[in-house]
């Protein structure tokens, strides 16, 4: 056993707070790594809020993870120590089962096991996430931070990235492709940046058009302001393809018409209800709604070794450990551009 | 002109009553036909109802129209006088647009003309459907009935056929898929019948087990309880496609998790709103909520040739069109099984 410090969250309504627990002892096709950055994801506050119910307590949160390799089980082929290695928001699946072998891990049939607030498959413990000093991962589940991926920005990919990245593949995205972007946060900067990559005429969609500048900054061709009806009608079918990264309950039916026929709004930002379609927009053009979770392992791969080739990195603002309660304030009022990454070095401050 | 005898709705509550009024002179192009069966759809009543807030009165409704040709303009090459015909939802497109090349009729850009209810678009003077004597379309969209297929139970397939069968095409239906079919009217079990056609091993969705012994008649493999939760719960994940024939606000959430991952739920019944998806669903499968209208042209002639090779037929009730408005309120009860064909003879009584 391996002893690590971190900060947890203790009951639904406390702060995080500093937080000792113990890794398991690496096994054969185990890595440990230290871990130097750890995204902030609002996935971490509704989990620690257990906003979704299905809490359990302490939790150390984090599945943005980039450190490096400080050890190897024996059976461990491909990594090293000294390895610039990061890990995501699963650490583990049945590895046997159809979506298993697919590579689409996180739809293992038997559900992966989350990085934190998941249960080890072997022992049944807890798992525990990356605000912390050190993790203890299957090789198998972790990814190969790419040669010239600045290491202090590219723990948001793990989540933010790789949910985007996703169904931006999934549906096809390429030169030419017109993709529309729903709301400018954590995922949707990263949508616009990973879409705008690919060659896609990217649309962000905003209710305010002061987010302009940003929109074009990130790579977008120009923002659509969703209130000003007449530019909305004027902008109807066309788009193949809308990434929704809104994470409250919201209105559909402004979007739908936007898009082409056969094409599909992705929701990847709220968990929960959405309000009532109407079938009309989806009857009328063959117009489909459907949602995305992360990617499996390969394509988290794929998607860093993309974001390594187009010198794609998130926006983040670094933070001290310390600063995560003032960080997920800031984050439940939307006030981050665009992402939190706590600097894991303040740890031992 | 060519004076026309016919059934009209004159207002939104009145029975429908004897109409009479006139088709246009035959174009060059266009093909006039003797109604012999004209199929009556849901969407007939609620037309005549003006249920959607955009009838224009009188209207004969009627888009399910079988018959034979007894007059051809100059230029009609495909047709002869005496030859079996059908005309479906539409009578017109613009034809020139993106969706129209790729023979995607039903999905103009300009909007197609609807069999009633529409405008031609040459003259602008409003369309009436086939609950009356003759019809004059142009010839690039009237059908061909193939030969041995009963023309007396052929009608309904030109719009109940047509919205299940397009869908089950574009959704790659084949041996080996797992079709659920929501709803047993007059879409559904064309639904059953087209895709156990297709080699889909077919499961009927209903609220009770009493349909059980229809369901299996129509071809389909079995028939699943829709409010046995302990059997919705085992039959999750196990299909790839769901065809929703209600033609009312429902709930889609529980159907949803029966889909595989990247598994479709098609609308065809109900044009309106459906009540709040849960994204829960959707993001942890890829699943897809979609709708689908009628068909293309190619693809209705398509699948007219598929029922004659498959002797696939609806399960019709036939009725004089004296009985029409009985018909409507029996319909409007689902008292049907499964389909009212109105016998056009009858006009002449």
């Amino acid at each position: 056993m391996m002893k690590t410090k971190g900060y947890a969250a203790f009951t639904c309504d406390t702060p995080l707070a500093p937080f000792s627990f113990e890794r398991r002892a690496p096994r054969e096709n185990d890595i440990v790594m230290e871990i130097l950055y750890c995204g902030v994801c609002h996935s971490d506050l509704h989990w620690a809020h257990n906003d979704w119910g299905w809490t359990s307590y302490p939790v150390a949160p984090g599945h943005e993870i980039v450190g490096r390799v400080i050890e190897t089980g024996n059976a461990v082929t491909r990594y090293k120590v000294g390895g610039a290695v990061a890990v995501g928001c699963m650490v583990d699946s049945c590895q046997s089962c159809d979506q298993c072998r697919k590579g689409l891990e996180q739809l293992c049939r038997e559900g992966n096991t989350g990085t934190y607030g998941g249960r080890d498959r072997i022992t049944g413990e807890p798992t525990q996430g990356g605000y912390s000093k050190y993790l203890v991962v299957r090789e198998e589940f972790a990814l190969r931070v790419p040669e010239g991926l600045d290491l202090s920005r590219a723990a948001p990919l793990l989540c933010a990235g790789i949910t985007t990245y996703s169904p931006l593949r999934t549906w096809n995205v390429g030169p030419g492709s017109r993709v529309g972007v729903v709301g400018l946060g954590g995922l949707g900067h990263m949508a616009v940046k990973l879409a705008a990559g690919m060659g896609a005429e990217v649309t962000v969609l905003s209710r305010h058009q002061g987010k302009e500048a940003d929109a074009l900054a990130l790579g977008a061709a120009r923002l659509l302001v969703s209130t000003d009806a007449a530019a909305m009608a004027k902008a109807a079918s066309g788009f193949d393809l809308i990434i929704d990264t809104v994470p409250v309950k919201h209105d559909l039916n402004l979007y739908l018409p936007l898009l082409d026929v056969d094409g599909t709004l992705v929701l990847v930002g709220q968990i929960g209800p959405v309000a009532e379609p109407s079938t009309v927009p989806l009857i009328l053009g063959r117009r489909r709604i459907t949602g995305s979770p992360i990617g499996g392992i390969a394509e988290t791969q794929e998607m860093l070794d993309f974001c390594a080739r187009k010198n794609i990195l998130p926006e983040c603002e670094m933070i001290n450990i310390q600063d995560i309660n003032t960080a997920f304030e800031r984050m439940d009022r939307a006030d981050v551009r665009y992402r939190f990454v706590i600097d894991m070095a303040s740890l031992d401050a």
